[in-house]
């Protein structure tokens, strides 16, 4: 099963839980700001049952989503990138020098978030080491690329970085898979738990986190593609609903890793390995990469 | 219907017609060439009949598929794109005057295709005009983008085009969408009878053809993307068939367009609107364009 | 010596006349603000005497310049989108439709300035067309691309379109050379008299004016490179003043015209179709463009 | 003086040396094959005297020369890849493991050969880590970036990388500069010293070789730029000669060293900073990684 992702979002894994009570060991805090029009979710999953029960590990998930991201909206940018900063500032210790990493392949649209959010960064750790600036943030960065472009996985390349660069903190960017259309392009999701690259589009790489990088990890990452067994478990849903309506829901008392496992073999393996993306991903990676580069550039205004 | 997209290859429609004796109107020829590797497939549709049976108008439909295109084997690259070379020759006259439009959005990896195929033509219009060159077939081309970038439909760009400049004929090349994952990226459709921009990611645009150019369009496609409704279609019909087996098969007497649009009605609006697509995208869009690009650029050797 | 560009910039042809009594026919306004550092520089050119004198069309030529730009402060960036746009709304009518042209070679990045822009914009044509929605500006955008990519003259290329989907005025947007190292990237020159595309890189074409397009051109340019003939002819003045100091200075009353000539003389014919740019000038490209794109999408607020 | 190339092409500084006499401690040996358009030439220094005098470190250079390089000649294309390949395999053992360094910055176009030349390797190391394939030469390949978008020099990310990944040999390929306009984009030079990234734009990092790596580094190289000094000088000593017809040559007895000298005085510290590029870099760039692609590819076949 792990093969097949059915979403990096905390926040749609626990919606998939239908009784609350069932939650334990996981704590969800939502706030909505109307006027900013973002919804901001935290869940806490505070021990080994709650990790167990939600599929992710110990550790804080902080969902930001915005219909608006999704339109050209500019209103919602500021408030957007000002929100981003507040919580990876309360994350992030005052003088950490900062390692961002551009995660994914930027040849591939909707898995270019990463490289494209370092493209517009403001990169200060030559500049401090240089003389030619004082008294701002340590900024570096890398977009090490995919390994079917280095041959080489991402997390040697970075255990190495991080040997003889010497980072307090990693910011690692990347694309994520979503199960709910409406959330692609519209979600920002910050954890303290590292990141598996290329989860995006379902690659299963090994994890990188404090433990296999000896530096602690904030992910960031925003949903730019559905997989396609997320899709066929969807359509399938529907359907054996229809067919409930006059008898016994045939789905019904299976959880949703049952239903992943039939939606799977329901599917050719290549296609299971396909993802789905819309077709406007490309304005769409731009403008919310530019949102996270800019959230992050704010380190810098602290001095 | 026309909205989701089922194949554009006029070689997985008529296979959904199971009585072959049914295809009337439909001539279809096929040749495999082992030593190659490369199967040759040639459909003609003669008559409205068989435009109305297989949902194509009339014309010729050459696909050239060959498993290894997927692979990175380089042996077959040439034959390709000498046979490729072959089938373009045969639709265009000695001395026709070519203009080659890459259709697409070069920012969206599977839709780049044609884009791509242009940055890699040697242009000869202006060599030719200012008498740099002699006696080699004139090619310009161009790659207009799409309408979210231009506000403007390619048939427009194109038809003002074409009284400026006075082609013999256009050379149009374009993403395409399949049904059978096995055929991404591992197929070539040429057709004789024009092309809608943008078919390959569900834009339905305005056709462009002899009738509306005033200039004979040959059709260049490869698909790269599979249409939601396509796979979830496949998923059902997997899923009836397993229930089939102890009863009555509920699919049972739906033609595929009925079928098609159960699938519509089983996903979200937006999800039909998306498409599927494999993680390699961008090594296969990159290798496919320049086995094309050879075989457009081959009309220069003639002189 | 047309081949040879000595400067884009009319502020920095009027620069080059020493005794000003001798601008008859030119007007120089200037206006610096200091708290927004940015330098405003008007030059009309009233008659055909001025015209021949500064060696420019008659018409308005405006000039924004500011240091900072060269820099990444940011605060320079809005101050100075306000000022463009408040320039280019005195040039376009309330109701012109708006077609914005990207000139040069995005595959070059000090020509890919034209390109970039236009990939920032918000394209309204289709949607009006569309009814999607109403009551905002027409913009409508293309890029091109250079006549070595497409064999055809980007003049036909914008007759052609114009014809077609009739604009009330064109922006077209190129990259420039200067004279001055200091003013490459930190200086955007609008004026009302057209455009000869590629100028930046040497490429002299037809120019692109109402004359020939039938359609008003505002020209956006910025200097992203300096002619290798500029730079010899400068390297050359300092040279001869070395000289002067012991004696006579042996570029005394050379106008320079003759300097020029003297200068492209010295220089094998090879390097006078060659550019200079600076090294950052993927950076300094990345960041006007997206200025620029600002002060046209400002146009959509006026609803 | 270090902080402004001359060339960065062995063969251009011995050939700035009139009185071959000099050149001791340096063998030259030149080789023209006629039918193949391309002319080798393979410079030893040999000792610490001859490092002296030709200002480059003890080693072999290896120079591939070809006018065609520059056109659109296909013909040439194979018989350099071959050459090419021949040249590197006498550099690299039978079982080396090969990382590939695309050195540059990928959005500066004539920075960007290095990150082209990776974009089309086929990489193995992972293949046969996993065991997909066996048998083959493991290729692992880095396209790290320039420090002004990463913060840390190009040479402790691959040191830190060597450490992890263990590579036999490195070959970096870097844009160099030369002096003579005639060599851009027609020269292709290999050398077992290493070398310096950035060189090509005038950034002198870091040496990359055995002993900062800890792995042999042969560089490969193709002059894309040439440094403004180098053309100012040009253009004095054109102008020098012409005085010294009546009368005393004012260059005479100066070296090229003294020249360069008074170049850099009489140009702009900006400028100097600054490099001069021909305008069809982009189609120049693309061809010459193409073929350096091809020629790493090779060593697949060996099996």
């Amino acid at each position: 099963m792990e093969r097949y992702i059915r979403t990096d979002l905390a926040v749609e894994l626990q919606e998939e839980i239908s009784e609350k009570s069932l939650l334990q060991g996981v704590e969800i805090y939502t706030r909505y700001s109307k006027d900013k029009k973002i919804k901001e979710t935290k869940i806490d999953v505070v021990d080994e049952q709650g990790a167990k029960i939600l599929g992710k590990p110990i550790g804080t998930y902080i969902t930001l989503e915005s219909g608006e991201l999704r339109g050209s909206d500019e209103d919602i940018h500021k408030p957007l990138v000002d929100m981003l900063h507040k919580n990876l500032k309360e994350l992030i210790k005052e003088n950490d020098k900062i390692l961002v990493v551009g995660l994914g392949n930027r040849e591939v649209t909707p898995d270019a978030l990463g490289p494209y959010v370092v493209d517009n960064l403001y990169i200060t750790r030559h500049l401090l080491s240089e003389g030619i600036i004082v008294n701002a943030r340590e900024i570096s960065a890398i977009s090490p690329g995919v390994m079917a472009q280095t041959g080489i996985e991402t997390g040697t390349i970075l255990k190495a970085l991080c040997k003889e660069t010497n980072p307090d903190i990693i910011i690692a960017v990347d694309a994520l898979a979503a199960r709910e259309p409406t959330r692609l392009n519209s979600t920002i999701q910050l954890c303290d738990t590292g990141i598996s690259p290329g989860a995006g589009v379902g690659n299963n790489r090994a994890v990188l986190n404090e433990e296999t990088l000896g530096v602690k990890v904030i992910a960031v990452g925003v949903p730019t593609v559905i997989s396609v067994p997320a899709i066929i478990n969807q359509a399938i849903d529907n359907m054996l609903t229809v067919f409930s309506e006059n008898g016994k829901n045939l789905s019904e008392g299976l959880t949703e890793e049952e239903k992943y496992s039939i939606a799977t073999q329901l599917i050719e393996p290549d296609l299971a390995k396909m993802f789905v993306t819309p077709k406007n991903i490309d304005e769409a990676v731009k403008r919310i990469s530019y949102t996270i580069s800019e959230a992050i550039n704010k380190f810098l205004e602290l001095y």
